[in-house]
């Protein structure tokens, strides 16, 4: 049966987080691989903990909650003007390498194809608009709607609220372990892009599909029909 | 104002989490640091992920999750009695040195003591009995009564139920920042015992105390009057 969405996540997914880590270092020289990945298990974790704890904000505020406490657990000082900047970096993330490619082999087929992401409106219309990836979604759905993050329920429930479908008549591609757990909790389909060759996570729900690229998908979908 | 009670986190706070190394070193020489943190790491975003997803499974069920994921995911293999005995480490962490002689500390003040802890009853019991500081509490009481985890608020309205109490009443003492950060946001009074003197967590709660070891607390209730 073919789906009657496809939703993609943004950061870690289409998008590289990883290329925060230039202007890391251009801030501060010699700290910015470790700047760059504390700063981001920062935005998830609280993320995670807001939601749990029933304190919302939103993913711009995060992200910058999050660069603060990894700039002072480095000994770093960060001024307005090179926090601001910083955080602009999450407006031009680079997309990964394979994600037009396997943007435009979904082009041809008959199902619409959405983002649906932790990132405030704003945040996901600048990032996909910068990249020229834009075009290929029907909606950009930011949780930001149901005011709680990836992995509450509620946040999956968007995507089935927007194309009125069953959670079962959708996938999720995510390269997010956790994330695609979370879906499949929800009653999503998933594809998981493990680019690491990680474990499945413990979670007690399976992806539906596993690669190791974004190029993968399009294959598997042929595979299954 | 004295406090209605003191409750204490257990892993980590009272009993040192990094007690498995040695157990995970016997095991896969080489390989004992990398494997007890990781498991750690794990535990505690299992913990998150499933009450985020509604999906409870007990402390002991999420800690063995986490110990698999680990090991697999540093290419290693876990025979059925290594598993059994690893996990065994938990009921026998062995406890902060400063622990014993704070808790003796207080012992003189009329105020009840007791533990708060994502640990089931039956990991409790044993880690505070093997321990010799279960006659300091007054309870032990398990987030497995309320199936959330902290930072969810049910998890702490536990201790408010249990001693009849208003949330302002009740000091919650912990070491895991992001516990401090969920007791706080709850409306609890916190002592962060911050042992790494790491930055306070960016959630928008910030602690009442603060002390770099279990030992500042009689000394920070004395001040307080």
């Amino acid at each position: 049966m073919p789906f009657a969405a496809i939703l993609f996540d943004a950061y870690g997914t289409l998008l590289d987080v990883g290329s925060v880590r230039a202007a890391a270092e251009r801030a501060f020289p010699g700290n910015g691989a470790a700047l760059s990945a504390l700063w981001r298990d920062k935005q998830l974790l609280y993320s995670w903990l807001r939601t749990l704890a029933g304190r919302y904000a939103d993913f711009w505020h995060v992200t910058g909650d999050a660069l603060d406490y990894a700039v002072a657990a480095l000994g770093l000082e960060v001024d307005d003007t090179t926090r601001t900047e910083l955080l602009a970096e999450y407006e031009r993330l680079t997309p990964f390498p394979d994600a037009a490619p396997m943007l435009e082999a979904l082009a041809s087929r008959d199902v619409p194809l959405a983002v649906l992401s932790n990132g405030t409106p704003r945040m996901l219309d600048a990032a996909f608009g910068n990249t020229g990836l834009r075009h290929h979604f029907a909606a950009l759905l930011s949780v930001d709607a149901a005011q709680q993050y990836k992995v509450a329920p509620a946040a999956y429930q968007l995507a089935v609220d927007h194309f009125g479908a069953s959670a079962d008549e959708l996938l999720l591609v995510s390269s997010n372990g956790w994330d695609v757990a979370g879906a499949a909790a929800f009653g999503l389909q998933t594809f998981w892009v493990n680019r690491q060759d990680a474990p499945v996570e413990r979670l007690g729900a399976e992806p539906t599909g596993i690669g190791r690229a974004l190029a993968d998908l399009p294959r598997w979908l042929d595979e299954r029909g």
